[in-house]
C-alpha cells in the first residue's frame, strides 16, 4: 500500500485552480495512494496542523465536477514565504516531522512563482536530510508570467473573461456616442506581466473593434504621451477605449496609481497593493480634455470568475494536477509540472516536468517584439498565442439560476441564524 | 399595406434590451407592416434624421437571435428629455413632420422613466393634433423601479450577473481570510432603488453564506453605525461582505460616495454621478478597524454583461417587444407594455398594457417590509420576487471562445487600419 499525498494551494487564486485539485485527487486515487489530504490555507495553516482529508470532501463523480467549477482556493490559500534553510532550521524541522507524523509521500504545491519557491526549498531540505517525500510544483497564475511553461494553468480562463468583458463594455460604450464623446478606461490586473492586459485585444473580431490602445507594465507609461494620443483619437471618432495595466509606470519608475495614492501598501512579499490606475488616468483625461470619461476596474472577478472558464484551461488545469502525481509516483521530485505546446494550429499541448530551481522566482513578461513600435498595443503573434488558450467553455451546473460550487466553509454552518432560511 | 413601425432605444441600456428591439422587429414583419425604422441615438438622433431601415441589418433569423444575445442599445441611444409642449412646439413640429414623411404609423421607444416621460408628451401631442401615430412604450431598465409593471426586462439578468459574480468574490475572499481577517464592500447600481442591490442577497445558497450586510438606498446609511456592524462581525468570523448601493445616502441626505469626491457631476436629467462608495468605505473601515479591506465595483458590467443574462429576462424582453407593437397594430396609443405576475410558484408572466400617464417619471422602490428591521439585509419575501426572475440561460454564440454580436456600427470599418488584420 502506497502512503499518503499531501496537496495545497497558495498565493492568488484562479477560475481552474480546483480543476488542478480535482486532477491531484483523482489520480492519486487512481494510482493507488491512501489518503489524500488537503492543507487549510496552503503551508501556513498545514503548520498549524490545518488539513482535512479529501475524501471526506469529494465524496463522488458529481464533487469532483463542481470542484472544477469552483472558483477560489477550494482549501484556502496564503501567501507565506519560507525562510531560507540556513535561517530558521526548525520551521523545516517541524514540517517534515509533521510530514512523517502523516506518512505524505507525496507533497503537491499549486502555485505561482512564490509557491514554487516552496517547493524547491523542501525539496532542498529533503536533501540534506534524505527525507523520503517528493515534492512536486503545479502551476498556477492568471498572469501566465511562470518561467518554462508555454503559458500557465488559469491565464486562459482569465483571458477569457476579459476579452468578453471589454468587448462588453466596448459595446455599451458605442451606444452612448452621440453628440458626446467619451473615454473609457479599463484596468487589468498583472504587475509586471502584461499578459492578461494584452488579452483584451482578442475582442477584436467581425462584431467589435476592439480597443484603441493597450499599455502593458513592460513598457514605460507616458501620461503626457497616453493623453495626446485620446486627443488624437478624439479627433477622428467619439469612443476611445483604452485598456491599462494595474502597473504600468512612468519612465521614473513610479506606479501610476501611486500618483493617485501617494501612499500604496505592500504585502508579505513586498509588493505593491495596486488600485486606481483607471480611475487615475480618467480623471486626468477628464481634466485635460473635458470629455466624459468612465474607468472600469475588473478586478477580482477577473481570478474568480469560473462561470465564463475557458474549457482548454479547465482541462489542461485538471491535466497538470494528474500529472504531478504522476511525476512523483514515476520518482521525479524537486521539478514543477510544465506545459509543452505541442503544436498551433490545430491547437495541442502535452505536459512535461522541469528542475524547479530554473523556474523559482524568474518573471516571464511580454517579449518587446509582441508588442508594437508604438508600445501601445499587442501584435498578431501576441494574439496567435493567446487565442488557442480561451476556447470552449466549462457550462457552470446552474441551481436556481446560479451556478453551484463545491464548498469546505459551509460544513457546519448554522442556516438558522438571523438572515433567516437558507 | 400598412405604413411603417419606428423604434428607438433610450436612457442606460440593459443586457436585453436588444431582445425588446428583436420583438418588435419581428412582430412589425409578422403583422403586415411595411419598413422598420430604427432611430439612432433615440429622439435626439431622429431629430438630426439619424435612422436606419432595420432590415438592412437584421437579414435572417440567425441575425435576430445574435440581436437577442447582444448587450447595449443596438441603435445607440440618448439621454434627451423633450421640453414641455407649451415651452417648444417647434420640436414636436419637427418631429411630427419627420414622422409623416417616413410614413410611420408606429412609434416605439424602448426605455426607462425618462423614456416613457417622451412616449406621454408626444402621444399628448398627437392628441392636440390628431395625428395618426400610435405611441407605446417598451419598458427597459436593470434598476426594476418602473410603476405598475411587476417587474422591468433588463432586471432579472442585471441580478443574475449581480449575484452570480457575489457569489464568485464571496467564493474568493474566503480562501483569504487565515490569520488574516478581510472586509469586501461590493458596490451596485441603482441611484434611489434597491432592487439590484438586494439581488446580490440570491448567492445565499446551500454553497455559499451570501453577503453579510446589504444596504439599500430605500433607508438612510449611517457611515458609523456600518463601521461597527462589520466590527461586531467580525469578533465572529474571519471574512465580511457588504453590499451597498452606489445611492447611499446618510441621513443629512447627502450620498455616501460624497463624502469621497464632494464635486460629484450631474447629467442632463440632473442625476449625481455615482463613483466610489466602496472604495471610501473601504478605506473608512480600513482606517477604523485596521483589516484589509476590498472594494469591488460591479460598475458597467452589470448591464452589459449579455454572456451572463437570464433566460426569463431575454424572452420577456423579447415578448414584450412584440407585444408593443400588437398594443398599437390593435388601436392602443400612450400606453406602456407591462408584465404581470400571473403566478409566482410555477412562474409565469403576461404582458398588458397601462396608461403611460400613469406610469412616467413614478419610481418604484423596494417596500420597507421587503427590507429586515434593521436595515441591514433584505427579506425572504425579496428573494422569492426576485428568484424566478434570474432563472435559466440564454447560450451565447461563441465564435473563437467568445460571445458573437450584431454590429450596427462596423459595417464600412476599415480592418486594414494599423492595429493589423482582423
Amino acid at each position: 500500500m502506497k502512503g499518503n499525498v499531501l496537496v495545497g494551494q497558495s498565493g492568488g487564486p484562479t477560475a481552474v485552480i480546483n480543476a488542478s485539485l480535482a486532477g491531484v485527487f483523482k489520480t492519486a486515487k487512481e494510482r493507488g495512494y491512501n489518503k489524500v489530504y488537503g492543507m487549510r490555507y496552503g503551508i501556513q495553516g498545514f503548520m498549524d496542523e490545518q488539513y482535512v482529508d479529501l475524501s471526506e470532501h469529494i465524496k463522488n463523480e458529481l464533487d469532483l465536477e463542481l470542484l472544477k467549477r469552483t472558483p477560489s482556493a477550494f482549501l484556502g490559500t496564503c501567501r507565506y514565504k519560507l525562510p531560507e534553510i540556513h535561517e530558521d532550521k526548525a520551521i523545516y524541522e517541524r514540517i517534515f516531522e509533521l510530514l512523517d507524523k502523516l506518512d505524505i509521500e507525496v507533497f503537491i504545491y499549486i502555485g505561482g512563482n512564490d509557491s514554487m519557491d516552496t517547493i524547491r526549498k523542501l525539496f532542498d531540505y529533503s536533501l540534506l536530510t534524505g527525507a523520503k517525500q517528493k515534492f512536486v510544483g503545479c502551476p498556477k497564475t492568471i498572469d501566465n508570467d511562470l518561467a518554462i511553461t508555454d503559458h500557465t494553468p488559469g491565464f486562459g480562463s482569465a483571458a477569457k473573461y476579459i476579452a468578453t468583458s471589454t468587448k462588453e463594455i466596448i459595446c455599451d460604450a458605442m451606444g452612448f456616442s452621440y453628440k458626446k464623446k467619451n473615454v473609457n478606461i479599463v484596468e487589468i490586473m498583472g504587475r509586471n506581466a502584461g499578459w492578461l492586459t494584452g488579452a483584451a485585444a482578442l475582442s477584436r473580431s467581425e462584431d467589435c473593434e476592439g480597443p484603441d490602445l493597450i499599455y502593458l507594465p513592460e513598457l514605460p507609461f507616458s501620461i503626457e504621451g497616453f493623453v495626446d494620443e485620446v486627443k488624437k483619437l478624439l479627433e477622428k471618432k467619439d469612443v476611445v477605449v483604452a485598456v491599462v495595466s494595474e502597473g504600468i509606470k512612468t519612465a521614473e519608475g513610479k506606479y501610476v496609481c501611486e500618483y493617485a495614492t501617494e501612499n500604496a501598501s505592500t504585502d508579505a512579499f513586498g509588493h505593491i497593493q495596486m488600485s486606481g490606475t483607471a480611475a487615475y488616468l480618467a480623471q486626468v483625461v477628464k481634466n485635460e480634455l473635458g470629455c466624459k470619461t468612465r474607468a472600469v476596474e475588473l478586478s477580482t472577478l477577473q481570478r474568480a470568475a469560473a462561470h465564463l472558464a475557458s474549457k482548454i484551461d479547465v482541462d489542461e488545469a485538471f491535466n497538470v494536477g494528474g500529472a504531478t502525481v504522476k511525476a512523483a509516483d514515476e520518482g521525479s521530485s524537486g521539478v514543477m509540472v510544465v506545459i509543452d505546446r505541442v503544436s498551433d494550429d490545430p491547437y495541442q499541448s502535452a505536459t512535461g516536468v522541469y528542475d524547479v530551481h530554473r523556474i523559482a522566482n524568474g518573471e516571464k513578461v511580454v517579449p518587446r517584439k509582441w508588442i508594437n513600435k508604438e508600445g501601445n498595443y499587442v501584435t498578431e503573434e501576441f494574439l496567435d498565442y493567446v487565442r488557442p488558450l480561451i476556447q470552449g467553455h466549462y457550462q457552470p451546473m446552474m441551481v436556481e439560476g446560479l451556478p453551484r460550487h463545491l464548498s469546505i466553509n459551509l460544513k457546519n454552518y448554522d442556516w438558522s441564524a438571523p438572515r433567516g432560511k437558507k
